[in-house]
Order: C-alpha cells, then sequence, then structure tokens
C-alpha cells in the first residue's frame, strides 16, 4: 500500500520532471549543469526536501546536497544525478535522485526519523563539458585547478568550465571545498537503472551492487600492406584484417575463460584505405575490458595485447598496443550489502547481487565512504536514449530496501 | 643491342609524358578523356605513329586508332591506354600505349612489315567520369545511350558524358560505331604493368596472363544488439564484430582451400555506431572474391554467403548478403599465349604464366577476338600512386616478345 503510493509518486516526479521546464529537447531529455532547465531541476528537489524539513544548498560548484541535521553530526548518504547525456531518457540518474527523494519522504511519513543527507551530483554525464563523473570527481579531488580553469571547454561554446560556473554564479576558486560535502555521511547508497539486461533477463526486481568495474581501454593498431585486392594471391597478402578477426575471436575466448563478470568489447574499427577492391594497409580497434576483479580483466587485457601482437606476427606484420585510459574496479561494502539484502530480502520480491559494468559517481564517494549501489531493471536494458525505459513500482520497492536497510544499519 | 635501344625509346616516351604537357597535377600523373593534357598525349602518340607511316584517327568518342593497312584488311591489334587515375603514377596503361608503339617500330626498323592496329582506350581508369573501361565498354556496346546521355557524369563539373564528348569536337550520337574500331582485328595482345607483386617476387620479367579474373563483389550487413560494453555479461550479448570475425577468417580459409588463383577480401568494414564503450548494433563489411576460374571464386562467394548467416545465426543475429556486381572471368587465346611462350622462351629471361587478379580493356576486346595480354613487373606491386615503378628493359623485352609472336602467328 505504501509503497503503491511510494510508486504514484516517484511517477508524478519523473513525468514533471520530464516537462518542457526540465528539458532542452522536445525529442529526448536533454540537461546539464548550469542550463535554466538543470536550475529548474534543483529548484523541484530544492522545494520537495525543503517541504520534509531538509537543509538545502549547493556547493561551490553547484552539487545539490540536503540534509535533516545540521552539519557535523552524521548523515547517511543517498542520491544519484539529475544531469542527462544530450539525447537522454527519464530514468538514467534522475530516477535515482527521485528514489533518494522518495526514502526521504518515507522516512517522514514512517516517522523513523533517521538522519539523511541526499546530494545530486553536478555534471555525470559529462554533456556540458564532456567530462564524465565531473561533480564527484571535483568532490574527490581527482581535478586539477587547470582542468577546471581551461582543459574542461564546455561543448555549446568552447568556453572553460570556470567561466560558465562563475557566470552561473557559483564559485570555482573554492572547488577544493566540495570535498567537504560528504564529512558527515557514514554509508552512501547509490540507486540507478541497470543500463543493461540482465535484471530484466533474469526476472529480478533488484539488484545489489557488489562492485563497480574497473576497465583497461586501449587500442591496437594492426601495420599491414595494402595492395590490390584482385592481383595479389592469397600467399603474398600482409591483410591485417585477418589480425583483427583473430584478436576479436580470442578476446571473446579469454573474457569468458576469465570469468568472474570480465566482458571485452571490440566497438570501434577503422580500416585504411577502406576501400571494396583494396587490401587493408592497416587497421586499428578499440579494447573495453572490464571487470569487477581487477586481477581478472587486468589479465585478459594483458593477454590480448601479446595475442594481438603475436597473431600479427604470425603473418608477418606488426600490431601495436596502446593503453589509452585504466580504471580499478571499486568494491561495495559488505556490511551495506548485506542489510540491503537482509531488507531485500524481506519483500519477497527476487533480487539478485551483481556488478556494475558502467561507472557511476559513487566510484568516487567510496575513496572515503563505505558505498553500495541499489539496480532496478530498465527496459531491454536500453540507456541514455529517448526509449530507456523503467518502472516506478520497481523504484519504490528499491526506496523501501534502502530505507530499511539505512535503519538496520543506524 | 636492339634490345637495348628499345628500353632507351621507351623510357624516353615514358619520361615525356610526365612532362607537365601531359598531367594536370605536379605531384603525380593525372590524365582523363577531353583535357588538354590528354589531347595533348593522344598528339604525341598520332605524331610518332604517323612517322612509321601509321593512319591514325580517333573513333567518335575519343579512342586513339593507328593501322599501317587500309581500313578492311586485317590486321593484329595492340595496345592499352593512356589516361590515369587522378593521383596516378608514370606506367599503368602508358607504358602498355608505349611497348606497342615499340612494336610498330620494331616492325618497321627490323622489315618485318607485319600489319598492325594500334589502340588506345579512352578513359580507361574512369578518373573523368568514374566509370571504368569506358572507351572499350563503349566499343563492346556495354553500355546504353541513356548512360552516356544522362548517367555517365564528370566527376569534376557534373556534366554530362554526351556534353564533355560534344564539346571536345567528338560525335557521340555515332557511339555505336565504335563497335567496328576492332572488326579487322585476328587477334589483340595487351601488355600493361602487373600492379601486383608476383612478378618481382618470383624473380620474372614476363607474365604470360591465362585469363582475367572475375569476380563477386557484395556486401554482408550483421544486425546485433547494441548494449553498453561494461554492463552486459558475455552470455548476454549480440556482438556483430564476432561473426565478422570469423568471416573473415573463414573467407581466408575458404579462398586458400578453391586454389586455382581464388582471392578474397574485406576491404570495408563499417561498425555502428562504432564508440569504444558500445558493443555495435550493426557491422556491414565488402566482400571481394576473385578468380580465373568461375567455378572456383563463385562457389567461394556462395559458401561464404552461406557461412556468414548460419555463423550469425548461431549467435542469434541475423546477416543478410548481397551482391554488388559480378563480372565472369575472361580466358585468353590458347593459341596467341603458346605463341608468346615460344617468344619468351627464347629470349632466355624469365617467365611465368599467371592470372590479371584485375581488370583491363582487353576484357572487352575478348568478346569477339582472340586476346592475350603480357605483364612486366612493378615494383612492390605499386600501382596507382605516383610511387609506381617499373623498367623500360622489361617494357623492351615484352615488345620484342610480343612482335615475335605476332610474327609466328601471321
Amino acid at each position: 500500500m505504501a509503497r503503491e503510493e511510494s510508486a504514484r509518486r516517484i511517477e508524478r516526479d519523473i513525468e514533471t520532471l520530464a516537462g518542457p521546464d526540465y528539458t532542452l529537447s522536445k525529442e529526448a531529455i536533454r540537461r546539464y549543469a548550469y542550463t535554466p532547465v538543470y536550475r529548474n531541476t534543483l529548484a523541484y528537489f530544492t522545494k520537495e526536501l525543503e517541504e520534509l524539513g531538509f537543509e538545502v544548498e549547493q556547493d561551490p560548484v553547484g552539487t545539490l546536497v540536503a540534509r535533516n541535521r545540521p552539519k557535523g553530526e552524521a548523515v547517511f548518504g543517498i542520491g544519484s544525478h539529475c544531469d542527462s547525456n544530450r539525447n537522454g531518457g527519464r530514468y538514467d540518474g534522475t530516477m535515482g535522485v527521485v528514489t533518494a527523494l522518495e526514502v526521504c519522504r518515507l522516512n517522514s511519513e514512517l516517522g523513523y526519523g533517521l538522519p539523511l543527507q541526499l546530494i545530486s551530483w553536478l555534471e555525470e554525464e559529462g554533456s556540458g563539458f564532456g567530462q564524465m563523473l565531473l561533480g564527484s570527481r571535483i568532490m574527490a579531488q581527482r581535478v586539477t585547478e587547470e582542468d577546471l580553469r581551461e582543459r574542461f571547454r564546455a561543448i555549446d561554446d568552447g568556453r572553460s568550465f570556470w567561466e560558465h560556473a562563475e557566470e552561473a554564479g557559483y564559485q570555482p576558486e573554492r572547488w577544493r571545498e566540495c570535498a567537504h560535502v560528504i564529512d558527515d555521511l557514514t554509508g552512501w547508497i547509490e540507486m540507478h537503472i541497470e543500463q543493461a539486461r540482465v535484471l530484466q533477463d533474469t526476472g529480478n526486481r533488484i539488484g545489489l551492487v557488489t562492485a563497480i568495474a574497473g576497465y583497461v581501454h586501449a587500442d591496437v593498431r594492426v601495420h599491414g600492406r595494402g595492395d590490390h585486392a584482385g592481383a595479389t594471391p592469397m600467399d603474398f597478402r600482409l591483410d591485417p584484417t585477418l589480425s583483427l578477426a583473430e584478436t576479436i575471436v580470442e578476446l571473446e575466448r579469454l573474457a569468458r575463460e576469465a570469468g568472474k563478470g570480465t566482458v571485452g568489447t571490440v566497438g570501434e574499427i577503422e580500416v585504411d584505405p577502406g576501400i571494396i577492391n583494396a587490401i587493408a594497409s592497416r587497421v586499428r580497434f578499440s579494447l573495453d575490458i572490464r571487470g569487477p576483479d581487477d586481477e581478472a580483466y587486468g589479465g585478459v587485457a594483458r593477454e590480448i595485447a601479446a595475442f594481438a601482437e603475436e597473431a600479427a606476427g604470425r603473418r608477418g606484420m606488426r600490431a601495436e598496443y596502446a593503453e589509452r585510459q585504466t580504471l580499478p574496479a571499486t568494491p561495495m561494502d559488505g556490511r551495506i550489502l548485506d542489510a540491503l539484502e537482509a531488507a531485500a530480502r524481506a519483500t519477497g520480491e527476487p533480487y539478485m547481487r551483481m556488478h556494475s559494468g558502467a561507472a557511476h559517481d559513487t566510484m568516487c564517494v567510496a575513496d572515503r565512504i563505505p558505498c553500495a549501489m541499489v539496480f532496478v531493471p530498465c527496459k531491454d536494458g536500453i540507456s541514455h536514449h529517448p526509449a530507456e525505459d523503467a518502472s516506478p513500482a520497481d523504484a519504490a520497492l528499491a526506496a523501501e530496501i534502502i530505507l530499511e536497510a539505512i535503519r538496520a544499519l543506524s
């Protein structure tokens, strides 16, 4: 009954925030830092939270922070982000903040009076400045002043983050103080849509995240020899597409063999010159290798790098492997996870433990605070797209589980 | 001694035709129909041939035809094309016409007095109107009037072939009469650079072409499912790059197994959306499958089409195979080949029988006339590029062999 009322409220929040005052696009949700529609969204949450007796403020760059206890008192953190990618849907991020708001509402209605702090992180999607997890990275001091003053520039007009933040009335020169946003947290739980189809396809309504995957992003370049596709016999070829093919097949084998949630993907392929009647002279392809277990996916990255070089070498060609970026996995806190699992079990609804393959703001919070995440299904795994769909009833279930877990931990 | 003198003259011709009056570009040979530099090139051959007593004319669209006997008398045909691709070298085509000119010179000097007809085909490379083998296809009536009037348009200004031909003083309305260009031929031999590295890598100076490869050009589209590369476990994926990879590997296996000069190439690969952290939703790739034996390469095309569909199906995806274009192989004439082989053997120089993987004007002549081709090596197989390189000494050897073969056949 309470859960149905929760679902109704969550649905209303989501509907409201999909209205014309809250998105720059009619076809999609498009909402990012310092735009009027983003301001309206923060104002919506501010009003709702103030009605519940929360004190609401924004940190020096615009991350929303609301608490029902004075600063300095221990609180439990909940929240997500309410910006979207440029061609986004209603649920990614926003449903997490809305669910955190619902946790605050239930906390009042049920008279629990738990000490809570809600955070809506700035610029998780990078739609404003091309920098993912920007607000939580500023909080975690994973950026430099040079980044904020010069390097991070608006996609729309090329002006710096610093300039935009000042113009919007914030104080970017105080960015180091953003670290204090989580000073009082005893724990942190973020709810988010899954962005894949594991929950849907296994019939679970709740995912309890055990770890957020780390990853290796890399490129392989294979140098072959561009010859005439008709005039060059099979034995006279140095065709780099064959090394590409062998590496794709081997990557799948290695990822499966490594297990422990390891995945490997070739998402970009560039063939030079890329014409039907020419053997390629060069191929570049990307590798995205992830998993919650650093040993497991890191091993796959090392093995596929060696394999690509050997596979090219066997055919008389040369391959180069170059990493773009790596980030270690972030394990979630066992005690919070157990509390969430007990609360989930108590509902009688189907749930599972799983890891998150995607990155989330929680990775930055986890530097200092025990963290966990709760996933709800999204239809067919579609995300970052107007067709994104998720169920308010699942979010209401998540709100109940999160509230009961925090209660048990308090 | 005669051969050295031939090489000297061939080198001079090639050097001359690489000069500023004969190319639109300083960095490359760029020469195509109806440009002043193309006109100059025809004028050069005309003058040289008239000095040898040939009667020179151009057919209604601009193919150069020179003969040392009156029309109606049987002659043996030799020649190639003297247009280039837009970023071309000095040898592709032009060296064939120059070598044919040298055959005419030797025929006079040695007092053989053989009845000869030299042809330089218009627009083999398609640089003017995007249509390969255009002059010889017009002769073979493998085009329609609609093509010439409307469909074939200049790359430079979009105006029709018809308009350009008229403006240049030709009579495109008489295009059907171009068929008569080869009426008097008892045989035809085209000399061309190999455009691959078989002669170089096997240490042969002469290639005697047994057949010009036929081909299948096709596309395969694999429809997968675009999911998050991090969030989607290996068992939940429909990743079309795996079908791509399996098909590339199988194409190589099938082409090798088929033998008989069959080759198979994947030259174009398009991944949608093509970003590092997304499993592709769709992949398109091209197939170029060729060989001198229609049964052999045709079988590979059928088998790889079935394989691609099955490979995608095994993974729960769908693949579509669609042919763009097919052309059967063109066998060369055994009697002319034998005469060329006897002449080659007599020189004591290394030669081999081979097929042509690339297309040539001779494919169109072969509809009605017994044909053969002679290849000379080109450095590292490089062609269609300013770095193209070939030896005037090899061309002189080819001229001698062609002349002696025609003499033996007469």
